[in-house]
């Protein structure tokens, strides 16, 4: 049997390889592949087997894999579908490690290619056999010329390799995204096609790859995975490694999801849980293929900014507005300058503005000796951790090239962790120049700037320490596997750290007037019990009584209404709790994700959840670090830091409800199907937050 | 004295030209123009200027523009800030009709700088001599090859002419458009860039280009105007002659704000109210450089769409995915294919998924007429306004392009009025055979996406009525010249048609009481008169006093208290109002823009204007449709229509109040500094809407 990692090796960077249905024909699908390595020059014996021909495409031919009578790293597979359980066996019972499926017919046709595919699974476990695909577009990997695909990229000349590694689930994006690559100049080293993933999956591409020295970027595709847990293995061993992983997960649109779900068999988890996961690990989710590329190029400069703090120098005014707009928008600092820089650049540079960004004019062109200067007061005085320069045209002088390429790797010397890139338009000598001497450049400034936020905010994961840093999590609680009631969920959260609304379960008019007369203030009354879900719409809740005599008979009210409403449910008593004024409504929770396992939920209560679906999420557990990050992502953060005069809420609190939340969700993941916490309010600063509701909803 | 418009047409297409300061080094700002006007042959006479020399660049000099003799339609200024005015007097002196100010130094630099630039336009006033800069990069005609410049674009080749012209505020940014439509093989006719506008403005040049038939699209740049309605009228005649604007306005972000005042001299209006002047005209207002060229790329096919359906065609499920969640965050319509087209589809592609996207797979190519099946189908039985094939290397293999080209020709001649956008990557000669044949051409799918939203926006632009088509504006109301209070303000409104909340003016607590009995309701009582803007904070508003004693005994509590925050304020009485229960709160307002004159704003209230601050605005008057799309534009648009079980909003009632609120506006302007209804409540559907308060500030 394989080590699996031995067996994934030999799929990825074989030392000798099979083509299993090869076909004379060099256009055909089983022709292709044996036409690419004849081609190109693969650098190691490949076979190809056709049982009814002494030679393909001018190579000697085997009957079968069984015939070869030579060890094999990985057999191509391109035949039917319904032979390809065979020809495993076959290659299996012949020593063959790995084995690429081109077929199709698997789980992408329905129900009997489901089963179908879950034989190659069950042959892949039970022999050792590392497999990919079904229905795949195969591996190019350009180190050893082992271009493994039917897809006709092979047919569009041979790239030199680079630092890329490109892993898509689906064949046809992945060499696209190479395609795009190479109209680029942007190196790769592998592409890898998952295709069905019956075994090898885009986690397990993306572990492999977190650990070669030959891949400096990683940039990965998938329309959904299956493991959660094998990819947040894999996404944080890249980030342990100051590996980048940049990651287009289509499916945020409903229109979007629609057609991902239409197209493939697997299993999308809820986009919001796939934002959560990427922002913890620090993973760049790209929205489109400019916007991967973009951040992968710029990822290749090795420099991965510890902050957002962005200069702009530009010689147009217009564009520094341009780039500060498209830098605010895209969550970067444009600060200003320090007014000690600023007076010395002045001094230096009378004719320019010196605030951020610096618009240098046209003039900046004239004494090439103030480029240097410039640079050095911005990002030695200015602090910046990135900037971005637009010279366009001025730049692309054959004149100006030489002494502006002194005076920038001067300044890259003296700050090598400052990254820079250079918007230029021109010649394209003259550009290829710059990229030569090895500079960024960008001919668009806010695709510079779009650069510039990937590659912070990549920077800023690399700095966060190691992911679900709780060190020991709480014993289970004794979950009843049954609907609780508001009382035993909030008494079940209490235990567990989450601050609830002092309160007090009544099972008599007499004992709801006492609780109001202790409490001294107005109270809710609330009916409890295991199938009042739905409270508020039975007439289950009153609120507002102010005396312990309405409270009494408001004990009987909701115990008529109850009884009228739903007849047959336990009463559990009624729920006497003060009501509590001032304060931000928020909203917490937890869900199960059937990909990822337990998340945590935050937003802000009404219009901020049901209109603008402002919320974020986390995977559980987490510390108070994240859980302030969490806050921060949503809009609604402003409201509880105060606006327009009112007071700032009490965060500190809000957070550490958040890590308890956490805790508790991770803890029970096994026997919790969902946690609400709404209203959960979240009082003025020093004053802690209250949940005044609570449901915990056990697995089914 | 020149007719304005033939001094324009002098100035950007001379028959004759002076270069004054005209220098023998082609690299100084006073040679290049004569090294260009050389070098690429320009097409009329052209007459050095310069003191010194009896020759300049080998081509005979003048002494003065007074010696040339021969008539000059264009004058270019090359020589320093002090010397232009003596200069332009002597053009005038012998009959020049226009000139470009290339010499800066003028409003850029200052309190001076701008006194010189006013007695620029003074004389251009008096003489009729049309002006363009100062502090310009000049006029690219690239059919007269008037290339009038110093900018160092003239040294980079000389394209064909095409349908762009590009009008800049910014010599930089135009020239840098120019480069990059260069590069992209997009045609330019014309380059504009007017600089500091002591004449010629953005405006005006749009105008211009409006009414030429050899410019199809029109790009342009400002970071502010000053004359608005020029702009208004410009855009409006584009509009009404097909002839799409893209604007890059810059000053989005506070930020880029902060950077666009420190630059020019510009008087930027609220950025809020250029967003409303450009979604009222039509104009496609871009964000970045990238976004600008793909939209007047896509322009150049003449073809926009009249709403924004769009078919996704995808040999890739994921980037079908891709580019419905991109089109749909940008507002297209990913409608799917109805029911009878999907089962037709599948009939023809049984491998395809038939929804919208219609992902075809690779198979597509095996039989490339189904290629003209499947678009036949979609663009018939679907309906789709325009389309986005993503067809990537597949359709760039040699043998795919000619059968491809006639299977998509016999579409558009049966489709020729949608848009249709191909999506390629692969060898450059092949994506060009498609160019050639007039398909655009993207190799980023969302960006044939975004081109596509662009080309749309556009499209319905040209579908609505001229704006402004209030008949006739009611007379102005006797505005005094004086504070108002709120009494005062809502008699003026409800004049006006708005809506306001019942109520009485008392003058003392019996009032107040008998008023309370009338409405027999919950009441409000609130301080008023002119000085009391600020009633809450004094204490100055009661509210919910349920009997006519509680109401009594309220007024006099006002009165007190205003007695004491204000002793020596004029108290005009207490209003007292019914409670109004129910309904969501809006805000409407007026705003008296210096640039624009008057706008009206629509928000709802609470957390929608303090955190999210989503507003729209429109220039007043307005008729309903453009206040139904007014209210469209704002996200709490959703909560009008009701969320989770509340009923819809009266939206219609709202609708009316804007219009009469812009009418109101449009017919006060001059009296009016600003205006708010603060909250309006829009009541259930069929109930209508009321303004709680209101607030009309006349101009001081």
């Amino acid at each position: 049997m394989n080590d699996p990692r031995a067996g994934l090796e030999a799929l990825i960077g074989p030392k000798s390889v099979a083509i299993i249905g090869a076909s004379d024909d060099p256009g055909r699908i089983g022709g292709r592949p044996l036409r690419y390595l004849i081609k190109w020059g693969y650098e190691g014996p490949f076979y190809p087997v056709n049982p009814n021909r002494e030679t393909v495409q001018g190579v000697k031919a085997y009957k079968s894999v069984k015939d070869i009578g030579q060890p094999i790293d990985c057999a191509l597979i391109a035949v039917p579908a319904k032979f390809v359980l065979d020809t495993l066996e076959d290659c299996a019972a012949c020593g063959v490690k790995s084995a690429i499926v081109f077929s199709s017919g698997f789980a992408e046709v329905g129900d009997e290619g489901t089963s179908a595919q879950d034989e190659l699974t069950a042959f892949s476990k039970r022999t050792g056999v590392r497999l990919l695909g079904p229905n795949c577009l195969g591996i190019l990997n350009f180190h050893s010329r082992f271009f493994a695909t039917f897809s006709s990229t092979g047919d569009q000349g041979y790239p030199d390799p680079g630092p890329l590694a490109i892993i898509s689930q689906s064949g046809a994006y992945g060499t696209h995204l190479f395609a795009v690559c190479k109209g680029r100049g942007l190196g790769v080293s592998h592409v890898i096609t998952t295709g069905n993933e019956c075994d090898v999956t885009v986690a397990e591409c993306i572990d492999w790859a977190a650990e070669r020295d030959d891949i400096k970027v990683i940039c990965a595709y998938a329309e959904g995975v299956k493991d959660g847990p094998a990819l947040i293995r894999a996404l944080e061993k890249a980030r342990q490694n100051n590996k980048p992983v940049i990651f287009l997960k289509v499916g945020q649109s409903e229109e979007g999801a629609a057609a991902a779900a239409s197209h493939t068999a697997s299993l999308a988890g809820a986009d919001e849980i796939y934002d959560a996961v990427f922002r913890q690990l620090g993973v760049y989710r790209a929205e489109t293929t400019e916007d991967m590329l973009d951040a992968a190029y710029a990822c290749t400069a090795g420099i991965f900014p510890k902050a957002g703090k962005v200069g702009l120098v530009t010689i147009s005014g217009g564009v520094g507005v341009q780039m500060a707009d498209h830098a605010v928008k895209l969550g970067l600092d444009v600060a200003p300058m320090p007014a000690d820089a600023q007076k010395l650049l002045k001094e230096k540079l009378p004719f320019a503005s010196a605030l951020n960004p610096v618009d240098t004019t046209a003039q900046f062109f004239n004494d090439l000796s103030l480029v240097g200067v410039n640079f050095d007061i911005m990002l030695e005085k200015g602090g910046y951790d990135s900037a971005v320069a637009f010279f366009t045209l001025a730049a692309c002088s054959p004149y100006v090239v030489e002494p502006l390429l002194k005076e920038l790797d001067a300044i890259r010397r003296k700050f090598p962790d400052r990254l820079l890139i250079l918007s230029l338009v021109g010649d394209q000598e003259m550009v290829d120049t710059y990229s030569r001497a090895g500079y960024l450049i960008f001919e668009d400034p806010c695709r510079a700037i779009g650069a510039i936020a990937a590659v912070t905010r990549i920077g800023e994961g690399f700095q966060r320490p190691p992911i679900n840093l709780i060190p020991d999590l709480p014993s289970p609680v004794d979950m009843p596997a049954r609907a609780l009631s508001e009382w035993d969920s909030r008494e079940i959260l209490k235990a567990a750290g989450l601050p609830v609304v002092d309160a007090v379960l009544c099972r008599s008019a007499d004992e709801a007037a006492e609780a109001t007369a202790k409490f001294g203030c107005p109270v809710a009354l609330k009916i409890n019990g295991a199938a009042f879900a739905h409270k508020t719409e039975i007439g289950g809740v009153m609120l507002g009584l102010e005396t312990p005599q309405d409270a009494a008979a408001a004990y009987g009210e909701i115990m008529a209404r109850a009884g009228r409403a739903m007849a047959d449910a336990e009463v559990e008593g009624v729920i006497v709790a003060p009501m509590i004024a001032g304060g931000v409504e928020a909203i917490l929770g937890v869900q199960i994700d059937p990909v990822f396992g337990p998340a945590v939920m935050f937003g802000l209560g009404g219009v901020f959840v049901e209109v603008f679906k402002d919320v974020s999420f986390r995977l559980a557990p987490f510390d108070k670090t994240e859980a302030l990050r969490m806050i921060e992502e949503t809009k609604g953060a402003k409201l509880l830091k105060g606006v327009r005069g009112k007071p700032a809420a009490d965060i500190d609190a809000l957070a550490d409800a958040l890590v308890n939340l956490s805790v508790f969700a991770a803890a029970n993941a096994d026997n919790l199907a969902s946690v609400d916490l709404n209203p959960f309010v979240v009082l003025e600063e020093g004053k802690g937050a209250v949940a005044l509701d609570a449901l915990v909803v056990p697995k089914a």
